[in-house]
């Protein structure tokens, strides 16, 4: 292999300058805040966990972790997401304290990339967990905080989605019996998103017409809450009437909390091959090409712990919401004072004066700057104090 | 290996509990408001890099490196600094931006640990880099700022312990000649603040009696600024001297900042084998057993990322002073809503109009709470508005 150059980057790693990381700050700052609000509590965990607890807990693909092995020998991997060191806490160190549980996080998670195609290994997620609520209220109030937190952060545009994976489940149980292969085979294609796809395998298949026609009608179940009585011409099974009312009950609930206008409904939305239990959703900003922030009921995983608690969550993607927040500004206002060896002690003080007022100010000596002009262009306001220096101060 | 149970961690990494992540909030953004109100600009790198990069020209010893191969086989390491990384950004995506430059991070970084001593795997460094300011008033900044920052971010006993690595490098020339086997035996023992092992390496050289009377009085080299009169009495080649003016010039300043008090000398001060080039300081709490923060001038990094530019900067690491901080608070004051299906609309808005006035606010259906003594009891307050629940509200 070739010597590296000494400024290169592994495949997906990126910096954070300090425009972009301004924008960030603010951005995280209302989430968090807002978060904070709704009585959630902020936690952390390690950036190392081991590979046979939490990695494999995950709902991160096996080739998108990141593994490495301690000293001792263990396999260890960067975490995937937050959501499973969370449980990881929340059935040992937590699991005396105040049920229901409501935790928040900020911070990175890690995906190892195949190829250069752009897609970070690294991204900051902003997150919450509510554990042990089993009822409509907590998915509810999980639904109604992601959506005020996205408004505090300045986002007005965006779409939140909700699916129900128990109704996708038991529909296709009442459409094809029990046949596993070609369940999962539909479910993968609307996992991809891939609806094409969905389509011509449904042709594909050795069913009636009838049936066939029930399984193209899933995709018609998109839109405002008309979709739950639409949804009752194709299967009405107990488990999926179950799963309507569910949805139901929701939104009642999302009306209250008045942010109905900002959801609509996907019956055939599955965001993961088998983490989600019940309800899920995901959010879309229009000038976004990709996913902003997704979640769901999740009442498997704690379980593994240990811990028989269910549990709902969001993750908000951090450097998403700031690029769909496209026009806030990052600059700093920064006050510059230059100073030479009389007018040192002159600098300092004003220097020091306009900090205590909070304002941003560097102080320069003068003998160190290479190009005047270009230092003076990067700050909001100069003050130069250095001799003959009065006319563009 | 025996299956690992699902709760454990790897050697080092600990979970940061509500309470502790609060008050690392707290010690944080005082101390990233002082340091912008010093015109620097924080920014971020990604928490993996390329060994032969990054990796190499890190100040941390390669065993304490965490190691990964990403899937293309290159290695990889978890970064165990920000110092580096940021030389590596300032020399490539800010070499045309204004310098001097005054960049800023607070970020976890990496060590490897070898056995359960307690020692953190994984810790947070906020910290500064003064990049193309090479005289003595960016080092008398760098330090000022230090100390405003713990200052401001609640700390008032600490003491910042300053030396000069070029004067220890030219008092071993001037007194043993050049005679690198033993200089680097003796700056070993200093380094590792082994001051007994020192004097019996001095007792055990074949030097004159007059030059081990130099190399024993090195240690009484510490104090207030009578230390710089001292030294001329053990040592008083051009470069030694050349050294003390730099201290004393710094030390100049340092009273101008109003910070005197918080300084102290110490010429046998050796904070790295061979990362540091000029001054270099460390800062100690009393009740704390560990280094607080340390930092100094190292200016052979930029040149090994191509750019010719001297630098100084500090790092701060914020759970000690967290732990240093110690009567600090880090509970949240929440209010607690619970309602029943009937009171539901009534608690939510009870919960919209606190949290409208900034109040932290959870509402919960109480069908969820499977203790509702111990719920209550986590709260700073309680509103029952559950049937019969206005008895203790």
């Amino acid at each position: 292999m070739a010597k590296r150059l000494m400024f290169e980057k592994p495949l997906g790693m990126r910096d954070t300058l300090p425009f972009f990381y301004n924008q960030k700050k603010k951005a995280r700052e209302l989430l968090t805040e807002e978060i904070s609000r709704f009585g959630y509590l902020f936690m952390d965990t390690p950036f190392l966990e081991y590979y046979e607890t939490v990695g494999e807990a995950s709902a991160t693909l096996d080739q998108q972790l990141f593994k490495l092995l301690d000293q001792q020998g263990h396999s260890l991997v960067l975490r995937p997401d937050m959501t499973a060191p969370i449980a990881r806490v929340a059935a040992s160190q937590l699991k005396n304290a105040e049920f229901p549980l409501r935790l928040a996080y900020d911070g990175p998670v890690f995906r190892a990339q195949q190829t250069e195609g752009g897609k970070p290994a690294q991204f900051e997620q902003v997150g919450t967990e509510l554990i042990g609520d089993h009822s409509s209220y907590g998915d509810a109030e999980v639904i109604a905080l992601l959506i005020r937190s996205l408004q505090r952060a300045g986002l007005d545009d965006f779409q939140i989605t909700i699916g129900h994976v128990g109704y996708v489940r038991c529909f296709f149980k009442e459409i094809l019996g029990d046949d596993p292969a070609n369940t999962e085979e539909l479910m993968s294609y609307l996992y991809r998103k891939n609806h094409v796809g969905y389509q011509e395998a449904v042709r594909a298949l050795a069913v009636s017409d009838e049936a066939k026609r029930s399984l193209m009608g899933l995709m018609k179940l998109r839109g405002e809450d008309e979709v739950f009585d639409q949804s009752k011409s194709l299967a009405r099974n107990q488990e999926c009437l179950q799963a309507i009312n569910e949805l139901k009950q929701l939104y009642k609930m999302l009306k209250q909390y008045e942010v109905e206008q900002y959801v609509s409904f996907d019956l055939n939305l599955i965001s993961h091959m088998d983490y989600y239990t019940g309800i899920l959703f995901e959010g879309y900003a229009p000038n976004l090409g990709s996913l902003l922030c997704n979640g769901g009921r999740y009442d498997k995983l704690l379980p593994s712990f240990q811990l028989n608690a269910s549990a709902t969550g969001f993750a908000i993607r951090l450097e998403r919401l700031v690029e769909a927040l496209a026009a806030q500004s990052g600059e700093e206002q920064r006050i510059g004072i230059l100073v030479d060896d009389d007018t040192f002690a002159e600098g300092l003080k004003q220097a020091q004066d306009l900090r205590s007022k909070g304002k941003k100010v560097l102080l320069q000596h003068v003998d160190q700057v290479p190009d005047l002009q270009q230092f003076k262009a990067g700050l909001a306001e100069a003050i130069d104090l250095t001799t003959g220096g009065g006319r563009d101060a």
